[in-house]
């Protein structure tokens, strides 16, 4: 490890803290592994009625509503140019195809705790980095978009990040609640812009303190720099964020437009012919639901009534039963 | 590959009729690779209302609700001694830790579609080979047993089985619904039992040709042979078995007693300190729709009154709307 990873695995105090009363209080359930947690019933009840509330908005655009596992074929994020820009995050899924007497050695080396990875290798799938990549060929294969593009809510997606982590706002898997908007420039644009501002106002309701910005990805290494500021000059990528347990405040939702990217990528075509752009609007549910404890308390009977009434609407009788 | 795996990935042509059907009814969106689909709207609102009939039936439990992500730290996996009996379907997460000549030639490679798996490494975390793992170290971390031990149900979750197959039921990651109870042996036998009632009467509720029989776990190898007899005489594993698509029918759901392999593995304790047993329930959710589609149509409005009432009930609207 890096000095720089050592220091991320760490965490800082404050970040160490809050996992510790997330801890106590069942929220999460160490697994030994920084970055990944079981989660308790009440951390994805709020999980799930925010993830509702999104649901709520999204009616709007009468999307279609296909899922996806969490592992696509190596050949899409190849073609999707993920490794150019975020090596250091994929997540590829090896496995044993040996013998017999190859079986026995990993057998008795992992019982032992002993290094097994010798006799591993390759398959032909990798972890999902987006909720969107497995999209975009699936929307390929359906030949030319309709008239007015297509409107996807791809729900609470679990997607992986190679990079573990002291913060428990950054975990190595985690939901992503995604939507996808593919169509002609401008009216993917404003889609996003809708987004923009429904998301204003969903976390305004949460009593969350957000602030949007421009924002860029992570791209690997010195080349990565100049990526991130073409990003940031053209204004691709808005990101929501608010005050978790880091020094500064964490992302918690992003809203980016990807131009002709992944439609030329996988070849999506207008219905003139034309390539399509395209928008993806992600919230990162369990930042998100960790935003809303950190604001609110780790008990949710104490929460403000406001959020409360806002997340169990009274229709539900799970509100007078807390 | 071997021949039994290249006769495995083709599927019989009964199998791929099947998917055909499924994919022209938008039920099955294909990715390109094998066991790995996306699902449209209607498959996952049937497998969504399957789940339901799940958590309908077990609310009399009682459960805790904690739920898991589909990854687990490797050393979680060897305690459990997974690799000494199914090396060959694991799936371990590598990732990159390089330097910038190395990314750029991933970069590079990547977009050529050639093999850049030489600049991997292993990472800490492997995929959820059964929903049930996570959760006993879980539990162990929270000291003794309370009196008449516990019960979980985890819900739906993604586990991963390198099985790349023709066949549309075996997929690569799927939804395990599963619940777990941890106790006195005769306490946990009697819990199994009770289960392997309860989802004879869902299977006969939702239509479908089930057969509950004893069943072994595909241990690896010739060595694999012995365990898998063993598993059988004492009775370890009960399968249900419906008819899909494959010549034979397809287990999509079963009752396993572990004894205290899991509970000494982690070290669980009942409330005087002596091991526990343990035994899991699971419902294959991706099985059990497909098997759905395959007794009553890849139309769901032309399903039997009955079934249809079973799984969208009366209360709900979306009965009358579909």
């Amino acid at each position: 490890m890096t000095p720089a990873v050592v220091a991320r695995v760490a965490g800082t105090s404050g970040e160490r803290e809050f996992l510790d009363e997330l801890i106590h209080h069942g929220h999460f359930l160490p697994s030994g592994e920084p970055g990944v947690y079981g989660r308790g019933m009440t951390f994805e009840d709020v999980r799930n009625r925010f993830d509702n509330l999104v649901t709520s908005v999204s009616t709007a655009d009468s999307p279609e509503t296909p899922r996806f596992p969490p592992i696509i074929p190596k050949r899409t994020l190849e073609k999707a140019g993920y490794l150019k820009s975020f090596p250091q995050l994929c997540g590829v899924v090896y496995s044993f195809a040996g013998n017999e007497a190859a079986a026995l050695d990993v057998g008795e080396r992992a019982t032992r705790g002993d290094d097994w990875s010798h006799h591993l290798s390759t398959t032909d799938v990798v972890l999902v980095p987006a909720a969107c990549y497995p999209a975009y060929p699936a929307l390929a294969l359906r030949g030319r978009l309709p008239g007015g593009g297509s409107t996807l809510d791809l729900g609470g997606c679990y997607v992986f990040r190679n990079e573990p982590s002291g913060d428990p706002a950054r975990l190595q898997m985690f939901h992503q609640r995604e939507l996808v908007r593919v169509g002609e420039a401008e009216e993917v644009l404003a889609w996003r812009e809708t987004w923009m501002d429904r998301a204003k106002k969903i976390f305004e309701q949460s009593g969350l303190d957000a602030t949007l910005a421009v924002a860029s990805d992570p791209f690997f290494g010195r080349g990565g720099k100049l990526m991130a500021k073409n990003q940031r000059d053209q204004g691709l990528k808005f990101e929501v964020l608010i005050p978790i347990a880091s020094p500064h405040p964490t992302a918690v939702s992003s809203f980016n437009f990807h131009q002709d990217h992944f439609a030329s990528a996988f070849g999506i075509q207008l219905h003139d012919g034309t390539v399509a752009n395209s928008a993806c609007v992600g919230f990162g549910l369990e930042r998100i639901t960790l935003a809303l404890f950190r604001a609110h308390g780790m008990d949710v009977r104490h929460w403000p009534k406001d959020v409360r009434k806002q997340l169990w609407p009274k229709a539900d009788g799970s509100l007078r039963r807390r």
